[in-house]
């Protein structure tokens, strides 16, 4: 065989090996489905102080009694919460959280784009955040009260279109410290892709001044 | 090339195609991953006949006025639980809806093996389905009450231990028909084993005459 001829054949081995190579990793990349976020925490959440997630910038040591550096069923929520970065849709029956009240607030001085939807019995009452949240500018529009004893019950966010948090869970002290709860965080469209869907259809339905159907 | 020779070439070749075949067709299966069932439905449900489904085997034609053969979230939620084959494990805050409790006795009547918790408080109120249950001889146990304003505020169903059914929706009429509520259906693993862990801690935790420490 000429040293042509050799230098053909290897150059062809090596072409043949990189494609294949290139081939097997393709496989791989496929046959490995790429893993999406599915999280299930459940309450109620052990008491932990939750200043360093809520606050980072601060200079001061927190002196608070509840232990500090534990991660805890709330700590977690509070910290998915914050990893907004574009928008939030906020759709929750009632909201007294003053962790989670700082949280979105947080989020709305950080440049977030926030939309919340609540019910307006629940907003009213003694504690609620939601007058906090309009103080600070944050666009929120009611729901449900206005027919009769019809709640606006959901417990959901939409963080950056991309991820959902739904669940038992109320944004309230009661609900995060002492009661039974769930609340699942989820990346899977099927499941994200409904709830976005709804928080619009709803959204608009509750635009001031409007009067849209809301047959479901 | 003699005819031995002939015949093992072709039969090498044939079993190489089949091999080939094979393989391709194992490929083809990973590729195309395994379809997750994920769904959403949202209330308040239109209001429909779903005496067909609770009561399939009934000679009589319903006669009620509300609209027969419509699909609605309420008889996509029914179906779903009477899908049931062999276990249904059921932990719900409110449990007043008579067509999910008559849909829970349908199956209990067919041999699904059941499991109900409930909060304690909300499973002496008027209109409570709870008694109706217990007297047909599903095991139901209490949680929340004994502690104070605590409540047990899940509302999830695992069905055949295959099956999540999870959201904001008590089993309430005015759930289904009034308030705005979403509920998740889903065999996603990731979120169904952590609520399957979950009822089963629950469960012990609340069997009578025991005291079990409560931490999450």
């Amino acid at each position: 065989m000429s040293a042509v001829w050799m230098v053909k054949v290897v150059g062809l081995g090596l072409v043949a090996i990189s494609l294949s190579v290139e081939l097997l990793g393709w496989l791989g990349r496929r046959l490995r489905p790429r893993k999406i976020r599915n999280e299930v925490l459940f309450f109620p959440s052990e008491m932990s102080c939750v200043e360093h997630i809520v606050n980072p910038n601060s200079p001061y040591t927190c002196l608070c009694p509840f232990p500090h550096g534990v991660e805890t069923s709330f700590s977690r929520l509070l910290r998915i919460l914050l990893s907004a970065s574009s928008t939030l849709d906020l759709c929750v029956f009632a909201f007294s959280n003053m962790d989670l009240c700082r949280a979105v607030l947080a989020l709305h001085n950080k440049g977030v784009v926030m939309r919340v939807l609540t019910d307006k019995d629940y907003a009213a009452i003694t504690g609620s955040q939601i007058g906090v949240l309009r103080k600070a500018g944050i666009c929120v529009r009611c729901d449900g009260g206005s027919r009769g004893s019809v709640y606006m019950h959901h417990k959901f966010a939409v963080v950056d279109g991309r991820l959902l948090i739904t669940g038992s869970l109320n944004w309230t002290l009661q609900a995060v410290q002492a009661n039974m709860e769930n609340v699942l965080v989820t990346e899977e469209p099927d499941l994200l892709r409904p709830f976005i869907k709804e928080f619009d259809r709803l959204w608009v339905c509750n635009e001031p001044g409007q009067h849209h159907s809301l047959g479901t």
